[in-house]
C-alpha cells in the first residue's frame, strides 16, 4: 500500500503511520517530497489492515499496490486458458456460441429450440430451470422437470448444456443434469454459492453483477478458482447506468480489458446487455470484433409466447443470420 | 400497461397490438391523438407479457400502470408499521439506534462494545458472525462461535441482537441465537435466501443492494412478506455511483421516498454509506432530520485493531456523542 | 402525457386532474381499470405543464407520449442523412475515419501527423486549438495559431479539418479555418454555444456529454437543427459510470440505438471512450461491427511527448493497422 | 505520482520508466518490494506528463500524489471563508436561505414571491432570467426584462439577488443587476464562462455538474479563484445515478466531504436534488443537520401555473414552515 500524507502532516503523524505499519509486521519506506511525504508499505498485502491507516490523522490518501486476485490473473497463464465443456472448447481459436430460451417451458419448446440452434451452428444450449425474478409473483422456473428437459435436448442434439444454479443446496442436483453451471448476475457476490460451485469441480459460467467492477468480477472468479476448480469462464452482460433507453449498458470495454487482466475465457451476453431483440445482432457483432471468446444469446421458437424475456429473444431465423455474421467477422479477425 | 404507437404506425400494426392484448385475455382501450395512438391495457398486470408487446412493429414505447409490490405498499398500512424485536419497537415514535462491530472478533471485544453501546443509549446490538468479503483470502467471520458471543452479550446487557445470514441453510442456526436476521446488500436479490428468512417468521433487516432501485428493494421485501412474515425493516446503506471519494453515495432521498411508498420502518447505515469515520456523525444526523426510523452504526472499542471495516467504525466516545446529537435532533422533530 | 392515478385516488382528485388538463387547453381521456384510473392527455405536448400534474394529489405517475425532438428524429429522413464536409460524405456507404492529435502543438507535429493519416487512409483531420482542461494550470491550447496550422495541414494534404469551439464568441473565428465545428462533451448542453453553431450554418460534430442520455443528445442536436443547420453528426465518446478501470465506459449500445432513433450520422471516439491506447483498436472494430458511420481517433507522431492525452493516442503505425482492420470489417458488413 | 510496476516487469522496463521521469526533469525514487517495484516521482506535479507513463510497458498502475486544486483547498483557510453578498454573510455562523422562483415570469409573481420570502425569513432572492432548457421549444427565460424585475424586487425588499449567467458575453450585463452570479450544473465545466465570472470579481454560486466528482467541482472553483475572485460558494444539487424515482440523487455525503476539503461555503439545493415538492423539506432538514452553510430553494406563489419546475416549487406557506424547521435544527447544532 502507498500512503500519501497531507502537505501539513506533522512529524508525529508521520511517525504514527510508520509505527502502525510496523505494528502490523510490515516494512515502511519513507520518501519526503517537496510538498508531501509518501510512505510505501512493503510486504504481504493480505496481512495489511489498510482502512485503519487510511483514516489516521495526517493521512491524505492511500492506494493499493497489489491487485487482490492471483489465480484469476493473466500472469498465471499468459497465453489464455481453454475451458472444455462436453466436446466444446471455450477460449480456444474457435468462437463459442451458446444459445437457448430464457426459461425452459415445455418439451416441445426445448426440442424445437435445440434443433434450431444446432442447425444454425450453435455449440451449446442454455435454458433456465431456476429463474431469479424480481417479483415473487412471476414464473419461477420449472425446477427439476426443466433440468430433465435440458438433458433430453442434449441427448437428442449432442449440445452440452449450461443452466443457472441459485443456491448452494441446488448444486448437487444441477450437476447431475448440466455440463456447466451458470452463476447469474444477482448472485455474483453470493459467496456461499461461489464456494459450492467451486467445490463441485464442475465448469462454471460466471456473469458480472450489474454494478460490479471488473476487479470484483475477477475476485468472485477467484473464490471459485481457490477451490481448485479451474474451469471458469466470465461473462459481460451489461451494467446498470443512468441510461434507461436500453435495459442495461453493454460495457464493451470489458472485453479487451478482461482479456488483458485474466487468462479466463470471456463471453458476452447481448440479449441481457441490450434487452431488445432489435439490437442483439449489432452488439453480438461488436463483441466478436472486440475479441470475445464467445456469445450467449436468448433464442425462442415463439418469443411472443415466452414466459420470460420474450422481448429480447431472437427467432430461430434471426439467430441463424446472426451466426453467419459472427462467423464471417471471426474469420476476418483470424478466428474460426 | 400503456402502449404508445409510433407516429407512423399503420392500422395493421395497431390492430396487431390490440389482437395480442386480447390474445392474452386482457382488454385494450384505444385513444387516437393528433399525433399518435395510445393503447391502454386494462386487467391483471401479473398476467401480462409486456416485453412481447414492447417490441412489436409500430410500438414506440410502453409503460407499466401498476407498481409490482402489494404487501410492501404504504396503502396496506398508511399509518406505518412497527416491528417489535425483543423489547424494541422499530418504526414507532422513538428513534432506534443499533450499533456494534462489523465483525464479532472475541469475547472481550463483544462485551466491551455491548456495554459501551448500552451506556451510550443504543437499543440493539449488531455484529457479523458470517462475513461476505470480496476476497476469499480475507477473514470470513467466526461463524457459530461468533453467534454464541452475540447471545452472551445480549444476556449481559439485555440488548436484542441483529446479525447477517448469508445462505438458506444457515437460517435455522442463526434464528437460534439472533433476534433479527440481516440480509446484506450483496444478497438483496438472493431469492432463495429471501424465501428462507420469510419462512422463518423471524424479524428481518433488509439492506438495499448497492445498485438496487427503491422499487427493487421493495420487491425484495415483498418476497419476505409473501411468506406471511410481516416483521421487515428496510435499510439504505449507500449506493454505487461515479463518485469515489466516499465508499458509497448516501441516497438520502431514499428516506422520505421510502416513507411515502411503504409502511415498513426505514433505517440508514451511515457507516457503509460513507465508509469513513469522519463523516458518519454528519450523515447520521442527516438521516434523523430526513425522517429515518433508526440508524445502524459500526462501533469498535479499538478500530485500529478491527479485523474488518476499522476505518469506518466509531470509537465508543464518538458513538456516545452521536447518540446525544441524534436525540436532540429527534426531539426537535417531535420524536423521542 | 399519460397520468396514472393511485389505486385509492378519490373521484375529486381525478376530477381535479381532468380540470387542470382542460385548463391548459388540452383534452383528457379517462379510462377506469379494475385497479386504477388512467388519464390520457391528447394535444400539443409542447404546451403541457406536465410536472404540475405529476405532483397533484392522487397522481401515482405520469409518462410522456411524445419524444421531444422532431427534426432529429429518424422519421424525418428514414433512409439516413449524409453530411458533406469538404469532399467527405459522413453517413454514406463509406466508413469515415477522422484522426489527429488531441492538441495542435507545432507545425512539425501537425504536418507529420496529417501526412501519416492521409497515407494510412484517413479521410479527415482533427486537432484541438482550444482545449477544455479540468485544471486552469494545464495547457489550454494554441488558439488561433493552432487554427492556422490546421488550415496549413489541410492545404498540404487535402484532408478537411474538424476542431473544437468552446464559446459563442469563438465561432466566427473558427469557421474561417475549420471545415467542421466540434462541440465537446462538456459543452453538449451549453445552449448559447449550440445556438451559435446552429446559426453559423457550418457542419457540426456534436459529442455526447459524459452523463447525457441519448435522448438529451438528440435534444442538443435539435437546438442546432432548429436554426436550419442540417449538417450535424453525433458522436458517442464514452459515458461516466461506476467502473474506473477505463477512463469512460463505451456505450456501444448507443450505435444501433441512435441509428434507429435519428437520421443523423453516428460516430464513435474510442480514444476517449477507453482512455488507453491498448484498447482503442478493439473498440474501434466493435464500433464498425455495430454499424457506426465513422470513427474519430487520436493519433500522435510521438505520444510520449504529447501535451495532452498522450496515453490514449495511437502511434502512426498503430493507426495504419487499425484502418486496415476497420476496412476489412466494413467490407464484410457490406460497407466500403 | 506513484508508479507501480507489474510483478513480472523487466529491469529494462523499470529503467525506461525511471528514464522517462528524469527526462521530464523530475526525480524518481525506487522501492523494490517482495512482489513489485514501486517508483515514487517527486517534484512539481503540474509539470508531469502522467498518462504517458501510465501506458509504458511493465507499468501496472499509477496514482497521483497531489490534489490538483490549491486555492480552493481548505489548507488555504482552515477556519473556513465567509462570502459577503449585499449584507448577507454566506459561510458564517448563520444559516443562509436563498429562495425564489425557478424562472422570473412577471412583476406580480416576483414581488409576491420576494415579499413571501422576506416574511418567512429568507435572506436572499433567486430567480432565472436566462434558462438552460433541454428543449429548444421550451420557455427560455425573460432575459434582461427578468433581470430588471429581480432588481426591482431587491429594491422593494432589500434581499440581495442571485441569478444564472449562461455565456461569457452575458456577464457584463448580469453583474449590473445581480449581487451574485450563478453557474448552473450544465455549465460547471464551461471554462470560458468560468474565466469570465472569475474576471468579473463578482460573487459566484457554483453548482456541481450532474455527473461531476467533488474534485472536479473544486477544480472548476479553482478556475474562478485563479482570477483573484475569492467570493465563491459551491452548491450540491443532486447527481445523476441509476435511480430514477427522484429527479436526481442528493449526494448528502458531499456536505461533510466538501467542508473538509475546501474553505469555500457549501450550500444544498433540495428542489433540484429531489425534483418533487413533497421531498424538499426533508432533504433541506438533512442538509442543515449535515452541516451545510445554506440552502437554495424554489418557491412560487402558484406552482401549478409556473412556466418551469412547478412540480418541485414550494408554496409560500410550505417555505415558511421549512424555514422554521431549519432554524430549529440549526439552533440545536449551535448555529443561528
Amino acid at each position: 500500500m502507498i500512503v500519501t500524507m497531507s502537505t501539513n502532516a506533522s512529524q508525529a503523524e508521520i511517525s504514527a503511520v510508520v509505527g502502525e505499519v510496523e505494528n502490523q509486521g510490515l516494512k515502511a519506506h519513507l520518501i519526503r517530497g517537496t510538498e508531501r511525504t509518501v510512505i510505501v508499505v512493503v510486504g504481504e498485502a493480505g496481512r495489511l489492515q489498510g482502512d485503519v491507516i487510511r483514516v489516521m490523522p495526517g493521512v491524505f490518501d492511500t492506494a493499493p499496490i497489489v491487485r487482490p486476485y492471483k489465480l484469476a490473473s493473466r500472469d498465471v497463464n499468459p497465453q489464455g486458458s481453454v475451458v472444455h465443456v462436453g466436446g466444446v472448447a471455450i477460449g480456444g481459436p474457435a468462437l463459442t456460441i451458446i444459445a437457448g430460451p430464457c426459461s425452459v417451458e415445455s418439451r416441445q419448446q426445448m426440442m424445437e429450440t435445440a434443433h434450431a440452434i444446432q442447425e444454425a451452428g450453435g455449440q451449446m444450449l442454455r435454458g433456465g430451470a431456476y429463474k431469479p425474478r424480481s417479483s415473487p409473483y412471476s414464473f419461477q422456473g420449472m425446477g427439476e422437470a426443466g433440468l430433465e428437459l435440458l438433458a433430453e435436448a442434449r441427448a437428442e442434439t449432442g449440445l452440452p448444456v449450461v443452466t443457472e444454479v441459485m443456491a448452494p443446496e441446488q448444486v448437487a442436483l444441477v450437476v447431475r443434469y448440466a455440463d456447466m453451471l451458470q452463476i447469474g448476475a444477482r448472485n455474483m457476490q453470493n459467496y456461499n454459492l461461489l464456494n459450492a460451485v467451486g467445490e463441485s469441480q464442475h465448469p462454471v459460467l460466471l456473469k458480472r453483477g450489474m454494478s460490479a467492477t471488473l476487479e470484483e468480477l475477477l475476485m468472485s472468479a477467484e473464490y471459485i478458482l481457490s477451490h481448485g476448480n479451474r474451469r471458469v469462464a466470465v461473462c459481460e452482460r451489461g451494467i446498470r447506468t443512468f441510461e434507461t433507453i436500453t435495459r442495461n449498458t453493454t460495457d464493451i470495454n470489458a472485453i479487451p480489458v478482461l482479456k488483458s487482466l485474466t487468462h479466463l475465457p470471456v463471453l458476452l451476453d447481448p440479449s441481457h446487455s441490450t434487452g431488445q431483440r432489435t439490437y442483439v445482432a449489432a452488439i453480438a457483432r461488436a463483441a466478436v470484433a472486440a475479441g470475445a471468446d464467445g456469445l450467449i444469446i436468448e433464442v425462442h421458437p415463439d418469443p411472443d409466447r415466452a414466459l420470460s424475456d420474450g422481448g429480447q429473444s431472437l427467432r430461430p431465423e434471426q439467430f441463424f443470420e446472426l451466426v453467419q455474421q459472427a462467423r464471417r467477422l471471426a474469420a476476418v479477425l483470424g478466428r474460426s
